[in-house]
């Protein structure tokens, strides 16, 4: 089992976050590292959604993870101990992440050869997507039990994210959760979002997931 | 069927929220009002917890319901037709209301004589936590499908919060969640915190709530 390194991030100091997170972004295209801002409501299943991804993800690529939180360790452990180098990134009560505190975490995972990092934002569906982190792709999940209208709710997240992920898909037969209903809300913030059903628990769809995220990155990185 | 009010806050110029908070919660005891600020991860079921409460609330006291939202005017329109007066509250982008935002919805609720006001405030776990709307009562609201480890993770919702309602456990046979684990997390954070089980689909534990909340509804209106 890995160590979990757990950092406490400063609060950035510059004020043009745009222009910050553009620099980041060339940086990590140029070491030819993706970087994907992964975003959701708490317990979506954003660290289970990685771990059902390191399945497809472990043989192929070099990746690691960066587990943004609030206070606790609870999901840099889990990852660790599937053998995924991580860090916990704590911020001390923000609700996001921006390009700065992102570049902080990059360095303290101290692995200059990674093809893939993920930053795991802060469980909150309003402020992070606010922040651009720097990252290539921004990605969303939305869980069955959430419900079939956050995309009507929460518009920005779905407006900035590229990929939505509905998790948690084994349990449709439980809540009243309507996917076309789900996908008009969400084509209606970003007609060009790429919507994947999965089910992180029974491995369902995850398959599907890996290997459009396997392209995207191979497509960043060259 | 009720019309549904659509409000846009203004973002407030009072620098002490605290102050502010205070003056308001002033002002609702003397017109014997108890205001419950109501908050959760989005998709929890705020608004079908107040439904299913509805039951038990509506031959017994007069009570409205402010819902905020950073666009949409869903769950005013599902409220409004339960017949409970209602006012859509929108912040245009913010994460979280504060006591002058509170204020600016009650005037425009523009019922003197209610016993009862509740804030469902933006889902969010983060920023609500730490912003004093004047309520009388704090409560939040954790469904089943978000996970036991919710309150290890944002810790101040809990600090803050003196009831908190676990929601949907018609689903328990389906997740994986630890009752006792969750229940240690949240009296770490606050070793008073009431704690009650409930399904607002199926109406199962909404009995116990109500009465609770009529007691202390009944207290700080007298």
């Amino acid at each position: 089992m890995n160590d979990v390194k757990i950092i406490k991030l400063k609060e950035s100091i510059l004020a043009d976050n745009d222009a910050d997170a553009e620099l980041l972004r060339r940086d990590l295209k140029e070491r030819k590292t993706c970087l994907i801002n992964l975003m959701s409501a708490p317990g979506s299943g954003k660290t289970s959604t990685l771990l059902a991804l390191n399945r497809y993800f472990k043989d192929r690529i070099r990746w690691g993870v960066m587990e943004a939180d609030i206070d606790s360790d609870v999901d840099a452990k889990t990852i660790s101990e599937a053998g995924i180098p991580s860090v916990q990134l704590h911020t001390g009560g923000m609700c996001h992440l921006d390009a700065d505190m992102t570049r902080q975490g990059i360095q303290a995972l101290g692995q200059e050869d990674l093809d893939l990092i993920v930053l795991e934002n802060i469980g909150n569906l309003v402020c992070p997507a606010e922040f651009d982190t720097g990252a290539a792709i921004r990605m969303t999940i939305l869980s069955v039990p959430e419900g079939d209208d956050k995309p009507a709710k929460y518009p920005l997240m779905y407006q900035e994210c590229s990929i939505l992920v509905v998790n948690k898909i084994d349990t449709l037969p439980v809540f009243d959760f309507d996917r076309k209903k789900m996908e008009a809300f969400a084509r209606k913030c970003n007609p060009e979002i790429q919507i994947f059903y999965i089910s992180a628990k029974t491995g369902e769809g995850v398959k599907e997931l890996a290997d459009h995220l396997l392209d995207q990155i191979r497509i960043w990185n060259t």
